[in-house]
């Protein structure tokens, strides 16, 4: 979540406003003034995969603030986007619009939320205090860290698998993006255990800061460029460690096609259906830059925000077979392109 | 485990090896006379289901005892059947040949299984002492609760929905089979808040004594016999409260066929297989008596023997989304059966 530096550390006392929606908060627009706004908006139970409820919540703590501010209001909070049963918090990025002011940020934990609600709906609570000491420290020096493996026919024309080395504060990021990372090392360590000499030339990145800004990516896609690379796929690993179920991919219709044709392949496995869908974060500058076709491995998304962005993403919180399964598709993925080229 | 009731909480000193495998047992056989046997054959992880990994391990369990008793062992030591990461052993059902000596069985985490391992091949452990308070108490009644709704035009076609009540010591079996009783009252919910009226009469049968005798389950179909009762279908839950993945069914090509024809409908909420197989044991007497098609929710099955019979098979390891979206797949499949027929 976001602070102005301004308020760090000082305790700010306003009246708080429970708004549920942004439609809520459009309606109230002209009573926000000096006030904390506690959007309160439910993480959608009924869509079946929890990105989607994800994508439908997240406005509110990315672009909730500033859309508070507007509006003369003096902070927010943020109902956490979970469906967990525990009262963790879960931060995550926020955009302020830096032509309005930078309110502080907060996000509260399902309970608390529900408490919050109630107490604010039957006037027990009237005005909150609240304290944050979130601020950004000075930028520092990060490090894409890759591995390949050179091609020994078309070493030219490259492939990427990565998940990124950074996470949010709150834990050690286990699933977001250990698991990745994980994965990516594993399937190195997989083809060197089996003496595999792939055709083409693997690369394996670890990549750095994808959480704030994406430096990672967007620094391999540039180097790519200056060195005038030839990248014919990328696939990354940042939705968990969790039971293989589906591949999401970016890309022709053609392509797709032919993916699709290696489904019976990985179906044993776990992976069952390749969807259009695009690639993750970090290949999306190679993607944009090169029209490089790229994908994300899917894993079973119902435990994903359950740990996404709060203190729980721990490495006790991964299993170790649906982890390892995660790394036996994408591998199967890697070796079928490598083999057939794409 | 079992455990002869002559040996209960007398410590009982011996000589142990360490079998891999039957085949080395056969091996080994004329060397067994006094010893403690210690079974220490692996969960195969290359098996993609784990049921599969202890469909081929569980005879060690189930009869290593008298298979080493036939040869003069006194006792033996099984290797848990699980994956886990941790060391907590795993119990479960053991048949003893009444024509050999009930010897007392055990049953050790991997942990001590590996550490128990390489102190024998290494010579650092020769003998053993074990003492177990493991024993049978006397039987007592036990129910099956049954809730009906009764059908408005075909109340004499049965359908049966239903999971046990009754779980292994170490734990309250929160999986094994908690999730099938919750599944089992959670479609009931669902369809009474919806006002659904079914055409058939669907049965939410919560079974006694699984685990050891199946007599809820043979109760049940004995009853449905002495009654005259036409079963039509029949469901179970008993792999646990993960995210949905299959079905497996057990009834005619044709049957599977029609199943199969609804996998569609299913395939948005988890469930995108159903295959050929057959269904729990609870109802496994419905179909022996009256060829009743019976079908078993197939969750993922990656976790499943992490917890199965252990001490963690607890609520906290029940993840509450992955169990209400197995609810919701079996809700599908019994009002599919209920509209259309069988």
């Amino acid at each position: 979540m976001g602070n102005s530096e301004g308020t760090k550390n000082k305790a700010l006392t306003a009246k708080v406003v429970l708004v549920n929606s942004f439609d809520e908060l459009e309606k109230k627009k002209d009573s926000l003034k000096g006030m904390i706004v506690f959007y309160n908006y439910k993480f959608n139970p009924t869509f079946i995969s929890t990105f989607q409820s994800y994508g439908d919540a997240v406005s509110y703590r990315g672009g909730g603030a500033s859309r508070a501010a507007k509006y003369g209001a003096v902070a927010v909070i943020v109902r956490s986007m979970t469906h967990s049963t525990d009262n963790n918090p879960h931060t995550g990025a926020l955009r302020y619009d830096t032509t309005l002011a930078k309110i502080p940020a907060l996000a509260v934990g399902l309970k608390d939320a529900d408490w919050l609600s109630d107490q604010i709906q039957n006037n027990k609570i009237i005005s909150l205090t609240i304290k944050t000491n979130a601020h950004f420290l000075p930028d520092t020096i990060g490090h894409n860290v890759i591995g390949e493996l050179t091609g020994s026919e078309f070493p030219d024309e490259i492939i990427t698998i990565g998940g990124h080395l950074d996470s949010w504060d709150p834990a050690e990021g286990a699933h977001d993006d250990g698991a990745g990372v994980v994965h990516t090392i594993e399937i190195l360590r997989a083809f060197k255990a089996l003496g595999y000499k792939p055709k083409r030339t693997i690369r394996f990145v670890l990549f750095a800061n994808e959480e704030n800004g994406l430096r990672g990516g967007n620094k391999y896609a540039q180097e790519a460029k200056t060195k005038n690379e030839k990248h014919i796929f990328a696939l990354e690993s940042d939705a968990g460690g969790f039971t293989p179920r589906s591949i999401s991919f970016g890309g022709t219709p053609e392509q797709l096609k032919k993916l699709q044709s290696w489904i019976p392949l990985l179906y044993p496995y776990g992976v069952y259906e390749i969807t259009n869908g695009g690639g993750g974060a970090d290949i999306g500058p190679l993607n944009r830059t090169f029209k490089t076709p790229v994908a994300e491995f899917g894993p079973d998304s119902q435990r994903y925000f359950d740990y996404h962005h709060a203190r729980n993403d721990v490495f006790e919180n991964v299993n170790r077979r649906e982890l390892e399964l995660g790394a036996v598709n994408m591998a199967a993925l890697i070796y079928l392109i490598d083999k057939y080229g794409f």
